[in-house]
């Protein structure tokens, strides 16, 4: 078959020409006589690999050495436990923004470690939409603030960072090199890499040096302390060496591209074609509020579930998959991060307006 | 450069046919139209894959259902942690063969959570041996005994598994497919993948259903529970895709190349033409004592760290690399997981001689 127009959530598509460059290095990397799948991570060209691809992501997000970037394993639900386990001591004030599932979920595992408050939670609303966060109920006590940046299954994502008087940590996992954040504002940031980073197995952790702490409990396990993966420059074990090598690719041509804010540019643009056409349409049920609106997930529903299977069933049949919505929230979701191009979701879009035509 | 013999200890060099099946299909698994990297861990295609691996692994090991395999991320220092707060509570009795360097981190990590006792421990021999295990020493109220199959720094490994009376629990990283194990008696096995299995940054865990515990304390962080994994199929969270994909082509090679028993006098003919020469040399130093030899890192001295020095550098010229052996060590360590052919071991053991012949 040919190439696909993959809509998955994550792992989601991924440009043609990195994936055409790793394959053409997969046996015999840089002419070195051995797959970077093979190389020992302690070598001098899996060195400069890694330590390439730290500083790339440094480099696109504008950070300077007050910043360290962690590359660990165990995706975002990891971290949902590693950031109060390394951020609070048993039992201090944290605030988490219930955004959506994975929200909630980081603020279920907070509440195992420390007194975890939602400050703001719009579950009773489905999650359709961000709610304000209001800087004078927050009590300064609070070791941080927990925002989810973007809900890849509501669809709903923070136009602007929270303005607080708390340390603000990020789930980013669905936005990061999407959307053009001021990243020096985070505490700590952190994704899973299977959306716009790169390959699953893969989490990336921009924390700022100041909020690494070793005065930890005994009881927090070695491998999830960040002060331990920085002094080692996220070697204290094996790292996922592969998967380093393709994120470093990923960020090679992000640059390419332009970098973070022409690519932002260029996702608004892709996601209005589709906003546009569920703005103007009597068919389409947008699911997210206007002002919440994500650029990376799209988020919608047809007149029946019926034409809803037929939708994703003939989208499949003209070459586009993964357009079925999450299973908590069913429908449709167009998942177009920075690796869809425009003429893919411009595919979508016509096919959309002619569907709409054929099952009014 | 031509393909080099890689003698690494982990990340370790992997089969050529595997590289390139997966390098033929990196772009278009199967003709499907995308990457593995790109699907969906939800999708038909890959449920099919990380299945028909897990299948191909309990074949391979003889387990039936009363196994459970999962595929997890953060390595063998991850299970460190969990094995103690999974299968033990808070103070419970804990016992850990110490014979390496691992072994002692494993050890070490169970203090945080158990009353971990070291049975056995050869460190002031310099780790050169496993000791006996003296079962009648062993108080049955322990939760489990923990061993480390294979010392891939030292070069010692078990030749048979003690015999106790308290559950079996081993970190197989270093020897898992290579060595022909009865995996049915294993409370819980586990490994990281980079030797024998595929890529780093899969761990896989075989465990014995009834050690898999819901009565946890709620301390124990959601990603580091056994029981969770198991309920998800290894997919609570998305898992390490890609890497898993890569474990499966390596399962069917070692499926092809006729399964463990093959495999492990396949890497018994291979360590002995390491072991005779240094057996009959007055040049070369073997470290590791002789009942306790692995058949997967070959450990050794030269006369000087000067002629080490040496012997790794022309060793490099003629495309043999990653013979340096650990830093807490030095001296020369030749790994020769699987998928060192015999004949690169021959090569090396070739130029062992005439390495000795011209520096005697």
């Amino acid at each position: 078959m040919e190439r696909v127009l993959n809509f998955a959530a994550g792992p989601a598509t991924m440009p043609i020409e990195v994936l055409s460059n790793i394959q053409k290095n997969l046996c015999n990397y840089n002419e070195e006589g051995l797959s970077v799948m093979e190389m020992s991570h302690r070598s001098k060209t899996y060195d400069r690999i890694i330590n390439d691809t730290k500083n790339s992501l440094k480099a696109i997000l504008n950070l300077d050495d007050n910043f360290e970037i962690l590359f660990l394993q165990g995706g975002a639900s990891t971290q949902f436990a590693m950031i109060p386990l390394n951020l609070a001591d048993e039992n201090d004030l944290t605030y988490y923004a219930v955004t959506g599932n994975f929200a909630s979920k980081a603020f279920e595992e907070a509440k195992k470690w420390t007194n975890a408050v939602d400050i703001t939670n719009s579950k009773s609303d489905k999650y359709k939409y961000i709610p304000e966060i209001n800087n004078s109920k927050i009590d300064k006590k609070a070791r941080y603030l927990h925002i989810t940046a973007n809900n890849t299954i509501f669809g709903t994502m923070y136009d602007k960072l929270p303005e607080v008087d708390v340390p603000l940590v990020a789930d980013v996992s669905s936005n990061v090199l999407g959307k053009d954040y001021d990243y020096t504002k985070f505490a700590l940031a952190y994704a899973g890499a299977q959306k716009n980073l790169g390959p699953a197995g893969l989490t990336v952790v921009i924390i700022n040096k100041k909020f690494i702490r070793e005065d930890l409990s005994n009881k927090v396990p070695t491998m999830l302390r960040y002060d331990i993966h920085a002094k080692n420059n996220s070697m204290y074990n094996t790292p996922p060496t592969f998967a380093i090598y393709v994120a470093g690719e990923m960020f090679k041509w992000v640059m390419k591209e332009g970098g973070v804010k022409a690519l932002e540019e260029r996702n608004i643009k892709k996601a209005r074609l589709l906003y546009d056409i569920l703005d103007n349409s009597t068919f389409y049920i947008p699911f997210a509020d206007k002002k919440s609106r994500s650029i990376m997930n799209v988020t919608f529903n047809l007149p029946t579930e019926e034409l809803e299977a037929k939708f994703v069933e003939e989208a499949r049949n003209e070459g586009m998959i993964n357009l079925k919505g999450h299973r908590v929230l069913g429908g449709i979701r167009a998942s177009i991060y920075n690796a869809m191009t425009f003429d893919g979701v411009k595919k979508l879009a016509e096919f959309m307006q002619t569907f709409e035509k054929n099952n009014r």
